[in-house]
C-alpha cells in the first residue's frame, strides 16, 4: 500500500526514536567507522546508502509508529554478498536489521537504534519456475505481487495474498510467517515454502533450497526460520509450491444483523461450499464506515452492522456458480443474510475486496492506530472486540473489529488522536489477559518484532520461551541479528 | 497392516541381530540394572514388561529387518510418567527407543542394541474435538484408524491416511512427518499439526498443544520435533486440523500404456479434476501381479504395463461426478488411457484402494525386500526403476515402482530370496547417486531411522547437517534418544 500522508504518530510528522518512546538501552555492539564503510563500498559499489536523507524511510516503520536511527543502508544483489556482510558484521560486532518491503506491523522491520539496514530490495531475480510442478524459486526480494503476475501469466498463482502486496517482499514474507487472505484454502506458509537459503550471522550459507514436496532427510531447519522475523539468519532465497490458477473466481459480499449469523453464515457457506471456499472475511460496520470516508470508496451493501466476504475459487465456473447460488438462496431464506452482492467479474471482484483490504490504510487516516492481531475459538472472535469497547468508552476515537473468520483471526485496532501511554495503559496487558484466558494467541500473523516481544508468556509457555533463547544463542552467539525484535530481553 | 507370516529376512525365521549384520558399535549407555526395573515398577506397576516372549515383538521391526535386544518395554499412560522415565534414564545415562505402532520402514522404531522401549500403546485418549474449528486434540498412541473412525462419526476425517493405518500410532504418524495418500489435497503435517507436547532427554515437558490455525508468537518449536524420529524429543500429545468428512469420493482406476501416458494423464487431471482430486497413485505390472498373486486380490483393470488410481473428494457428487466423467472422456480419447472402473460406493473403493496401499505387504512374501523412497521430479520418477531393473539383471529376483505421483514420491522397491551384501552393493549407493543427481531426496517420507542415516549427505548439505548435530547435541546431551538414528554417527 501507498505510505499514508500526513500525520505521524504524537501528531507530528515527526516520529518519536523508538529508544526514546520506549526507553530500550543499546546493547553493546560495536559503533560504525569510516572503514567499515570504505569496506561496504568495496563489496558493493554504488549500493551502499549514507545519505541521512535516503536513509531516512529506512528507519522509519510504515505505520509511522517506530523510528531507528541507522546511518547504513546496504543493498546486496547476491547470497556471496550477504555471506561477506555478515561474516563483516559478525566479526567487528556491529548489529544488522534484515529488511524486506518494510511493511511489517510491529515494528520488526526498522532499527531500533543504529543496526546496519539490511535491504533486499536489489535480490528480486525468479531463478526458476516449473510449470509440472508449480514450483516457484526465487530471490528473497522479489515483491509478492509482482511473482504472482508472473504465475498468473502461466496459469499458477502464490499461495498467499495480503494487503501489502505491492510491497511486501517474499523473503519478508516467509520471515513473518504471513498469512494473509488465502490462508483458509492453501494453509500456511510452514507447508507451501519447500526450501530456504539462509545466511547465518557468521556469514555462512545454508542451503536447503530444495524443490521437493517431500523430503524427510532429517530435521527440517527451514521451519526454524520461517517466522523467526530475522532474528537467527537471513533469508537470502524461497522455494516455493504455488496452486494452479483458479478458472473461476466468484465473490459474494453481504450484510449480516448480528455477529452470531456472521458466524452461522461461516458454518453454513463451509458445508456448502466446501472445497471451493478459498476466503471468509469479516468486517465491522465501524471499518466500512472508515474506508467509505477516508478513500471515498463506496460499498454496494449498506446498513449492516456485519459485512462478510466470501470468494470461491474452483475449475468449473457453472459448478461453482451453482453452489454459491444454493448457498445464497440457503442464507437469504433463513435469514441469516439481509443484503448482498455478486461479483463474478475480476473489476468488480477487485473494487469488493479492497472495502476489506483497505482498512489497515483508512485507519492511518484517523491518527494514532493501536493494533492487534488476534487468534481465538471462532465463537469468541469479536467479544473482544466489545469488551474493549465498553472498557475504553470515550478516551479512544474508534474501536473496530475485522480480519480473517475463517482462520480464527481477529484484527483489533484502537484509535485516537495521537499516541497516549494512558490509553495504552488500559488496553495493555488487558487485551493480552484477555486472550491468554481463552487460550489464544496474542499474534496470530503479523509476529512480536519489536513491539509485541516482551508479551509472548500470554501465549507461550516460559520453557518455550527458554528454548527459544538456547536457539538465539546457539545460532547467532553475539546477538547481530535483528536485536531487540521477537524474544523478550532479559527482566 | 497385519505382520506377514512366515519367511522373516535371511530366508529364516529369526531375524539376524542389526549389530551383527551392521558392525555397529554400542555406545557407552548404562546398562539395565535390577533396580532400574524396580523403579519402573513402582513407577507404573503392571505397565513394565521384562519377559523375554513379551518383549520379542518390540524388538523386530514390521519387515522383520532389523532387530534389537531390548530387555525392557514401558507403557506409561500419561505425560507425567513419560517425564519420569526419561528424567530417570537421563540421569542414570540409560538409553531410550521411544516406539508407536512399529510400522516404521526404516528401522527407526525398534533398539538397536539394549534401549528401554518407551510405548505409546496406552496413551490412546482422545482429549478434544471442536466441530467447528475441526481440530482434535489427543495422545500421541491413538492408531490413525481408531482417530479417522472418530472423526467420521462427526463429520470429518484425519488430514493423512496410510496403509498402515490400522496400527500406526499418531505420535509416530507426526515423529515421523508421515506423508501418505490424502497429502496432494490436504497438505503435510508441517501444515495441518496445529500444536505438540514434547517431553525432552532430560525429562521437563514442554508445551506447545494450542489450537489454533495461527499462531506467531516466536520460532515454532514443534516443527523441530516433526520428523525427528524420536531423536529430539517424545511426542506425548498433538493437536491436528481435520478436514471435512467429503460428502462424494469416486474413484478411478485406470490401465496405461507407458509412463510418458501415467504423467500426461496426470497433467491433464489435474487441469480437469482442479480442486476435488485427492490422490493420484500410480504402480507398474509387477506390483498388480505381485497383490493378485500372494493377496489373491483381483484387478478389475488388467493387462497394462503402468495402472493410476485417481481419487477425487468434493462436497457435491453432481458436480464431482461431471468433472470425473469428462476428464475420462478426454482421456480414453485421447488415448491417454485404455481401459479403465469407476467407483462410487464404499465398497468398491476399498476393494481398488486395496490394490495399491497392499503392495508393501504382498512385497514381503517375495523374501527380502530392499526399500527405497525416493522424491523426484515427477518426469523422471520411472527413470530410476528402468536403470536399476537393467542394472541388476537376473540378480533381484523383483524391481518394482509405485507410489504418490502426485507428490514425486517413488516407491522403489527391490526383491531377493534373502538378503544379500553384494545384492546390496550393487544398489547403494548407485541408488542415492543417481537420485542426487537430479536434486532428490533419498527419503521422501520414511525418515532415515537406523537404515538410511549414513546417506543423509546425498540429500542434504554438510553444513545443514552439521546444524542438525547441533541441534542434537544441545537438546540431548547424552544422546539418550533413539541413538544411532537419523544422523550420521561419526565417521
Amino acid at each position: 500500500p501507498v505510505v499514508p500522508r500526513g500525520r505521524g504518530c504524537a501528531g507530528s510528522r515527526e516520529v518519536v526514536p523508538t529508544c526514546e518512546r520506549y526507553a530500550v538501552r543499546r546493547l553493546p555492539f560495536a559503533r560504525l567507522a569510516d572503514g567499515d564503510v570504505a569496506f561496504f563500498e568495496r563489496l558493493m559499489p554504488g549500493r551502499v546508502v549514507t545519505s541521512e536523507e535516503e536513509v531516512k524511510p529506512f528507519n522509519v516503520d510504515w505505520l509511522k509508529s517506530v523510528r531507528g536511527c541507522s546511518q547504513l543502508v546496504l543493498k546486496p544483489q547476491t547470497t556471496a554478498e550477504v555471506s561477506q556482510v555478515l561474516r563483516y558484521c559478525h566479526e567487528r560486532n556491529l548489529a544488522v536489521n534484515p529488511q524486506g518491503g518494510n511493511t511489517g506491523l510491529v515494528g520488526g522491520s526498522v532499527p531500533v537504534f543504529d543496526e546496519i539496514i539490511l535491504s533486499t530490495a536489489l535480490m528480486n531475480q525468479i531463478i526458476s519456475f516449473d510449470k509440472v510442478s508449480g514450483i516457484l524459486v526465487c530471490q528473497a526480494g522479489c515483491v509478492l505481487e509482482r511473482l504472482n503476475e508472473y504465475l498468473e501469466e502461466q496459469g499458477f498463482i502464490m499461495p498467499l495474498d495480503l494487503g501489502a502486496k505491492g510491497s511486501c517482499h517474499i523473503g519478508g514474507n516467509v520471515a513473518t510467517n504471513a498469512g494473509g487472505l488465502r490462508l483458509l484454502r492453501y494453509g500456511s506458509l510452514r507447508g507451501t515454502v519447500l526450501g530456504l537459503e539462509v545466511v547465518l550471522a557468521d556469514g555462512s550459507a545454508l542451503d536447503c533450497l530444495t524443490s521437493l514436496r517431500k523430503d524427510n532427510t532429517g530435521y527440517d531447519l527451514k521451519q526454524l526460520f520461517i517466522g523467526s522475523e530475522g532474528t537467527l539468519g537471513v533469508i537470502t532465497a524461497v522455494s516455493i509450491l504455488c496452486p494452479q490458477k483458479p478458472k473461476a473466481v466468484n465473490l459474494a459480499f453481504l450484510g449480516c444483523q448480528s455477529f452470531a449469523k456472521v458466524l452461522e453464515t461461516f458454518t453454513t457457506c463451509r458445508a456448502m461450499l466446501g472445497e471451493i471456499l478459498s476466503a471468509y472475511e469479516f468486517m465491522d460496520e465501524k471499518c466500512m464506515e472508515l474506508v467509505e470516508r477516508h478513500l471515498k470508496l463506496s460499498s454496494p451493501v449498506s446498513d449492516s452492522p456485519f459485512y462478510v466476504l466470501i470468494e470461491t475459487s474452483g475449475s468449473n465456473s457453472t459448478h461453482d456458480e451453482e453452489k454459491l447460488n444454493n448457498f445464497l438462496e440457503q442464507a437469504m431464506a433463513s435469514g441469516l443474510v439481509t443484503d448482498g452482492t455478486v461479483a463474478t467479474d475480476d473489476k468488480k471482484i477487485k473494487v469488493l475486496w479492497g472495502l476489506r483490504e483497505r482498512i489497515t490504510e483508512a485507519l492511518t487516516h484517523e491518527g494514532y492506530v493501536y493494533k492487534y492481531d488476534i487468534s481465538l475459538p471462532v465463537g469468541r472472535l469479536y467479544d473482544l472486540v466489545t469488551d474493549m469497547r465498553a472498557r475504553l468508552g470515550q478516551s479512544a476515537k474508534n474501536v473496530v473489529g475485522y480480519g480473517h473468520l475463517g482462520d480464527g483471526n481477529l484484527h483489533l485496532n484502537i484509535t485516537a488522536e495521537s499516541y497516549s501511554h494512558s490509553l495504552l495503559d488500559a488496553i495493555e496487558p488487558f487485551v493480552y489477559e484477555w486472550t491468554a484466558r481463552c487460550s489464544g494467541s496474542i499474534s496470530a500473523e503479523h509476529g512480536l518484532g519489536f513491539k509485541k516481544k516482551q508479551f509472548i508468556e500470554y501465549s507461550k509457555p516460559r520453557e518455550a520461551v527458554v528454548l527459544m533463547q538456547r536457539f538465539k544463542a546457539m545460532l547467532d552467539p553475539k546477538g547481530i541479528l535483528n536485536p531487540y525484535k521477537t524474544l523478550p530481553s532479559a527482566p
